[in-house]
């Protein structure tokens, strides 16, 4: 009788501590997401930037993976920001249309509330939701995050360049900044906080709440958005961080930036969630060129913010946790619209299945390294494909530079391809070796056009 | 007595253990300097590179010290190589001339033999010192590695695209690469063992030869220099490296040169000296951007090999020395002209005394990382100082291209002006607000120069 006992004390401790490790069982996984704005391709540490440090998102790579073909789904803020949160493509959910490609103040227009956000399937599986930084996706009450599934909205509504007292490079490129020359509010839930918002801070401040939020969530499962303000200019960094830098004023940005992954990941692990929290470190599109040295660098890939070159699309792209992620560098291809059937696959919470989606789930590759399952991508701009890429090879159909002052859009009579994992700078057209492939690519585009119902722009409501 | 005994004992115990670790008594280090081809800034995966796999020189890397503002002396192959061993620019030591900048099969000049290189101090030092691989530095009996301090000697005497059957594009980019349309003879010492060198299996039988020459002299202390043939075009790797990288041939070769690497980095693990030697890996000039996808890439920085811009002259610059090299990412200046004055630093060489050295010795940055004691480094061309840079500053009073196929060159009028740091990419003049600093760097060059007696180019004698 006693054996008998103390055998099924033995079951019970085994069953027990099986659930214990067993991931599907155990405590619900974080998820932050830290999305940077302008961030280009070359301007981290482990991406090959000669003077700019971050030590700690290097860190975050080294013990993560460091993807080096990830792709957002816009070159632009707002497409963007709509489609990594929806995980489709911004012209299903009404952010592509002729005219504007991002909102202003003066829209009247908005993420489409129909829309499913990361945010509304994991409050449906009880997690709290937060954002803290920059939404851009409307900011009429009917638009703001509260709206779209974020329980908290600590943040400002568009780019800070916006609301320009006077909007000219001078003003944004100057060495002397000045938050009275943006009059953009600083907003808590639905309340505007403080307006101009004291942007010098407002890193400091991003972390300062994000910090807050962890810790007040600690015990629940919690989805943190984290859309930094920065490095978009007008540049501003918190008075410690000036001057502190080789790479000037974008430089000592990035280090405040950099500075906030430290702590968040040090937060982290004080509250011994590390291991329990998935963290994405991305970018919204390319540099912003025009900006001069205040924008920054897509390194060897073409061009920047606002093309559909890979530098204007090509962005870094870091996972981190420690145990599920499995260490190394990823040369597979992975997107921005990825993101929520990864969190899904990850939390257990539901996609909506009432609509098409265009991400792919990453989970494979992140636990196990197995191939990347997405094998395809559509360069978007405004309601068009400028150019698509299948495995390793890319088509343009339309080629045109980041803004167009002057006429310089090109309608290609003959598509360019490139060979983009041996010749990632887009040199050497291999167009007339491969019309096979050409070809492929073209009947890709063509069927996924027919799975695209166009939405009236909500950009171009004002 | 007994106690005056044992207390002798445990002095003499304490002053053999204290030799036993005192680096400056201990075994002489060894020194590996890895140099590479034409290598590019950006063609490393830890430098940045999208698609190039280097596990083996990334690990070098985190290992040790990661430089990213390392200068090779000049933009092409014979006078970049000659100032590496001499710690000369090479206007100083008959490199640079009117005419041709490199050594050509129809030369009969070389490294003139009163110029004292790293072997040759280190031979002074009871060293064993080999060269395995390209030498370029003349290659008529006088003017071989045998009559320059080195032992032992395997490898090319010259580029290994020279000698061509037929020089051309197509022949040095085809897909089908053919040895037989390359002449280059292959040497050991003074003879010449196969002609043409075949080129498919040449990256490995320089390894097998390194690991024999580490093998032999584990007991000495030994300096084996290893300059690659890759990644200059022709591309040619082994058998089981072709076709295996995302990065086309550029890529296969180069997995092959990171294998090698990393075999040289386990020969020296299994036989216990890792700790006791210097590993150096850098590149001669800059990526060979004529050479299409065939060449490498700078990345950020602009323009390649053959130019005074960035990145025809700043190159990859790791140093790795478990317990002697204190890891980290090096943002200060260093040059190839600084491993003479380091390497005798490290080993207690004697530095030649009878004539201008250019170096300076990087020691107290590898173990320390005290800040460099280099501020400046002069950007030549043949005879000329094209650009120069002082600190975070760089003036250039000549541009050109590459290669003057049609009249490109241009005597600036008034200097340009980058902040190298802020502005890696050299796209944002400073001269006019900074016209003081151009005064200064002008100032440096011509107190430079009077240091300089010009000698007859080798190069120019054929």
């Amino acid at each position: 009788m006693r054996y008998r006992v103390l055998f099924l004390l033995v079951v019970i401790m085994a069953i027990l501590s099986c659930q214990h490790n067993n991931e599907l069982t155990g405590p619900s996984p974080n998820v932050i997401i830290i999305f940077m704005d302008d961030l280009g391709y070359a301007d981290v540490g482990c991406y090959g930037h000669p003077t700019i440090e971050t030590p700690n998102i290097d860190r975050l790579a080294r013990e993560g993976q460091q993807w080096t073909s990830f792709y957002t789904a816009s070159s632009v803020c707002s497409p963007s920001r709509g489609a990594l949160l929806t995980g489709r493509y911004p012209i299903r959910i009404g952010l592509a249309g002729d005219h504007q490609r991002v909102f202003f103040p003066n829209s009247i227009g908005g993420l489409p509330t129909e829309e499913i956000t990361i945010a509304e399937i994991l409050k449906e599986q009880g997690y709290s939701t937060g954002i803290i930084g920059k939404w851009h996706l409307g900011h009429l009450l009917r638009y703001l995050p509260t709206e779209q599934g974020f329980d908290y909205y600590y943040g400002i509504p568009y780019s800070n360049d916006m609301d320009g007292v006077k909007w000219s490079l001078e003003t944004l490129l100057t060495d002397t900044p000045d938050i009275n020359m943006w009059n953009v509010p600083l907003m808590e839930n639905e309340e505007i906080i403080e307006r101009p918002a004291d942007q010098f801070t407002i890193t400091k401040r991003y972390t300062k709440k994000a910090m807050e939020f962890i810790t007040k969530h600690r015990e629940d499962p919690f989805f943190l958005y984290m859309p930094h303000s920065m490095v978009h200019t007008p540049l501003f960094a918190s008075e410690e961080f000036q001057e502190t830098s080789r790479r000037g004023q974008f430089g000592d940005v990035m280090a405040e930036v950099d500075w906030s992954v430290g702590q968040i990941m040090n937060t982290l692990e004080e509250l011994d969630i590390d291991d329990n929290t998935l963290i994405v470190f991305t970018s919204d599109n390319g540099p912003w060129l025009l900006m001069r040295e205040d924008g920054g660098s897509a390194g060897l890939l073409k061009d920047g913010k606002g093309t559909t070159w890979e530098g204007g699309m090509r962005v870094p792209g870091v996972f981190h946790m420690p145990g599920t992620v499995q260490p190394g560098i990823i040369h597979d291809m992975g997107s921005t619209l990825d993101l929520m059937p990864t969190i899904a696959s990850l939390t257990g919470a539901q996609l909506p299945d009432d609509r098409i989606l265009d991400g792919f789930d990453l989970m494979p590759v992140l636990t196990e390294r197995q191939d990347s399952p997405r094998n395809h991508f559509f360069y978007y701009r405004k309601t068009e494909i400028y150019a698509a890429r299948l495995n390793e090879y890319k088509a343009h159909f339309i080629t045109e530079t980041a803004y167009t002052l002057e006429k310089t859009r090109d309608d290609l009579e003959s598509p360019l391809l490139f060979q983009i994992e041996e010749d990632p700078g887009e040199h050497f057209d291999r167009s007339s070796r491969y019309p096979d492939i050409v070809s492929e690519i073209g009947d890709l585009v063509e069927q996924h056009q027919k799975t695209v119902v166009i939405k009236d722009a909500e950009m171009d409501r004002y």
